[in-house]
């Protein structure tokens, strides 16, 4: 490709509405181009980089032996209100009605309409396992879409779906994409954790992001520094503490403590470990008669320590909560505790609560928590002496460094990371839903063991450019990259033999299928240099009236810190090997 | 590919609401599946179709120097509101509301988003002239879809748009296009025609139609046998005849014609030419005020030789009919006329009509109308004796076989066809709607001159197979085959040696880049030569135990009435000989 017959188009500033880095980066470089909240064109340069993710999903995901199709974007309601999810899903499902007032929605996803392509085509055992996937425009209508191509409305995602007889046969199907999955982002060339997540009603260890690693990533990733072990923060347990709690050496008491009503205020009045504090959350649930009516409003504390956070996903699967909870009103509090939030605690309460105590806290001795009294907390207060022995003890907290892996091996390390896979067991959640089935050997029917797998197509160059990125602009790694090398003449239009010399270059290293631009726009070399640095071309060769003098062409890679001199005879084989393959 | 690895799902029955050959054969042959009204899912054997279309394409738009981007599926209005077709646009818009009840559209086409994407990156005369152009999703919600891909409501099109200085750049950017089209429907290895088309509201010679020629199609395409002239219906001029309009030889009759209302019936109850006759057709226009009420109503009588059809395009450029028109009503009819339709004409109206005469009917002489009372023919007509000479006289018919070639050469044919490319000159329709300016060389801000060209990527491989089948199923030209050879092993599951053989044949077909199948389903010859027929594979290779014995394959080219035997050494040479390169 020549330049002068592309579209380059980069800009000096970002908008003002681009809050993070590959954001930033994508407008500046004219890669996307905003059409409305949440909603981009993909600029050619930008689309390039999308083609390179698509061929390496479709190829890999081939090899792996799934085969492709396109489902409709827009997609009649009838099969969502099956699924239950016409009702259930919440308004990011974009619903329209065509000109018979008929409904319809713009596909999120596409379990519905697999599903029902699966039982039409797929009515014999002999036909499974079966693995159907696309790559498709999805649209979700997020109340507050951001970051660029991160949390769009609309984008392309790579979504396959598996078919097997059985929950065996869906868990090697599964392991079979896990392993695709690696393949692909082995070949992205990102530093990216698999990592086990939580699957949600179906349980098991059938399912896993696949996070790419990036300071700026929405999501905590914990990993073993001693082991394989890694998961979301949703999934990685926080295991009991191995060293039996400490008997009492203090008596309880209860401390003034104005206007501290946080376990750090408290801990610093005090002048006390945070670790030494427990803090208090109070949720409702409540339980409704046939007629949908509330009959009973149940009130639970939590205690955790004061440095720790709360899991809510772990905290959904509390026998008692797992059927849905809410943070209790302020009334609710003051009816139950008799004092406002901030010095709430376990001993005293108004009306009786059930209380959940995390795994740490039913180990702690000395503790201190609100007193439920305004203005005073509890301090030296001891399980089985003060209050009775914690009852109900789960894992209820969010993990955080320097904890025990799970697996036993190690300690955990946290770091950041932005979701760009996602494989999961479905087991018969839609096939259940759709009645579908097959004709087992035993001429039976029986329901698809189903499995999904998605990449988001358009999100993983930003992801991509969160983790490689420097002050001048994008740094592709070679695979994702919109051209892979450049060729960067100065003075084209003024020396005939540094315009033969790059046309040469050009020529030579396109005839070997490198994926190379030649910059014949005839910029001054500064714009020029700036321009490439900012796209991010990995591998630039520049030729110059000066360098030809020498017999040397001049190459940097975008993240060498100066360039090395060449000689123009060996200048192609040179290229070629710095070339990842 | 092996088949077994892929998704074969042929049926024995078409659906019933399938009406053409193309729809019925690619539901059977399992290449679309239905999803909803005019909503397809494009199932693995019909989206290998749907690739090769694509790949032809792009490469010949980037070899024409177009460059590709990609716009949203989904739109905000706000564009469409500029250009005005929010509003303009019928009920194929699909007009929907995001959660903030804000107004957006599928998109049917693109204008205003690269329009918009022009006058912002295109800043300067140096950046044109410019091609953008995507292959994307469409909606359009048809009111009666129908025809499978041929008439859908969601569908793929190539859609490109040209930005250029001025008018001449932007018929440069046009033709070269046209090159393109040819150079892709060559591809193709499909029969079509470039044909003129109507340009609307532009004018001039800019507008080009591209028929693949079925005898199927809805439209019907006009060409010369006598030079290279080719237009559509809508475009075809109907030259004035030559020869001078013979002297009246009859005196006028009125003539009883009880119950025969149409020119058919009256010529054969007269025992005269239907070319004696001329039909009347009534159309109104309306004046409005300032506040759009009716003024006026203004009634006009069109005079059409009885073998002829109106031409509504033609009709709409006629001086006074060019800013709408309508039929009459049955009440207009008689207040102006005295009687029903099917005895009307122009002489004793009761009222004045404006009469609007085809030239064919201005040149003839003693012809037969219609007496403005029923159960009556006037005979022996003739301009200037019984009426006043033709004021007004237009083409407004369609032409018919036979006719003179509007460029003077030769006589017209017709013949039917499918539209699936159009490429227009769009000037300043958009640009202007959307204040869209460069900075031209003298610094000043400049409209673009603008192009479109569309290419139906879904409807294509429909139009293909209207053109190439046969009653046991498709006949896909090699460029747009699933697969282009398909390796029929019998008995492979039992002889070892058939195996073999067929693996090999497969392995090497395959390395020599040839997209070949190996049908490893160890279905019986029977069923599995008819699923290859009703896929429309070009050319099969059967391999069984008989022919090794002999040393030999049989190929079978899918329009080849018989095998032929080939030696097991030559097939690869063989087969890769038939292959269109």
């Amino acid at each position: 490709m020549k330049a002068s017959q592309f579209l380059i188009s980069t800009q000096k500033e970002a908008p003002a509405d681009a809050e993070v880095a590959s954001h930033k980066l994508m407008m500046r470089a004219g890669m996307i181009k905003k059409l409305g909240a949440g909603i981009y064109t993909y600029m050619p340069m930008g689309l390039r980089v999308i083609r390179k993710v698509e061929a390496i999903v479709r190829e890999e995901m081939d090899r792996a032996g799934a085969v492709e199709l396109t489902m409709p974007v827009v997609q009649p309601a009838e099969l969502w209100q099956e699924s239950g999810r016409f009702q259930a899903y919440g308004p990011e499902l974009l619903r329209i009605k065509d000109r018979h007032e008929r409904d319809f929605i713009v596909q999120p996803t596409s379990e519905e309409c697999i599903t029902d392509i699966g039982r039409q085509e797929l009515r014999s055992y002999k036909q499974l396992p079966r693995n159907l996937y696309q790559i498709q425009t999805k649209f979700r209508d997020e109340r507050r879409p951001r970051f660029g191509l991160m949390r769009g409305r609309e984008f392309t995602m790579k979504d396959a779906y598996s078919f097997d007889r059985d929950l065996d046969g869906a868990k090697r199907s599964y392991q079979q994409m896990a392993k695709a999955y690696r393949a692909i982002f082995d070949r992205f060339g990102l530093r990216y954790r698999a990592v086990a997540a939580d699957s949600g009603a179906i349980g098991g260890d059938v399912s896993q992001e696949f996070q790419v690693i990036a300071a700026t990533g929405e999501d905590a990733i914990v990993y073993s520094q001693g082991s394989e072990y890694a998961a979301n923060m949703e999934k990685a347990e926080a295991l009991a503490p191995a060293a039996p709690r400490p008997g009492p050496a203090r008596a309880m008491e209860k401390t003034p403590t104005p206007g501290k009503s946080t376990c750090e205020d408290v801990a610093q009045l005090l002048s006390v470990p945070l670790q030494t504090t427990v803090k208090s959350l109070v949720l409702a649930t409540e339980r409704l008669n046939e007629q949908g009516e509330i009959v009973e409003t149940l009130v639970w504390l939590l205690l955790i320590r004061g440095d720790h956070d709360m899991n809510e996903v772990k905290v959904s699967k509390v026998a008692g909560l797992n059927k849905g909870f809410r943070f209790a009103t302020a009334a609710e509090i003051v009816d139950h505790f008799g004092a406002e939030p901030g010095y709430l605690g376990p001993i005293g309460t108004h009306k009786p609560v059930k209380v959940v105590v995390d795994r740490e806290v039913a180990v702690m001795a000395d503790w201190i928590c609100g007193a439920n009294e305004e203005d005073f907390h509890l301090t030296g207060v001891n399980w089985g002496r003060d209050l009775p022995e914690p009852d109900l003890v789960a894992d209820i907290r969010n993990v955080v460094e320097g904890d025990l892996s799970p697996d036993g091996q190690g300690r955990l390390s946290i770091e950041r990371g932005i979701e760009i896979g996602h494989i999961f067991v479905l087991g018969t959640k839609y096939s259940e839903a759709m009645d579908a089935t097959f004709l087992d050997e035993d001429g039976k029917p029986k329901l698809f063991q189903m499995g999904c797998y998605g990449i988001g197509i358009t999100r993983l160059p930003a992801a991509a450019i969160e983790q490689n990125h420097d002050e001048r602009g994008i740094i592709w790694p070679d695979a994702l990259a919109p051209f892979t090398v450049v060729v960067c003449p100065i003075g084209m239009d003024r020396s005939a033999e540094v315009k033969a010399a790059a046309e040469k270059l050009y020529g030579e290293l396109a005839a070997a299928g490198v994926d190379v631009i030649l910059d014949d726009r005839g910029e001054r070399p500064g714009a020029m240099f700036a321009d490439w640095e900012l796209i991010g071309v990995p591998h630039r060769v520049v030729i110059s009236e000066r360098g030809l003098k020498e017999g040397q062409f001049e190459y940097q890679h975008r993240r060498d810190a100066a360039a090395t001199k060449v000689a123009a005879s060996e200048a192609l084989g040179f290229v070629k090997g710095r070339l990842k393959a």
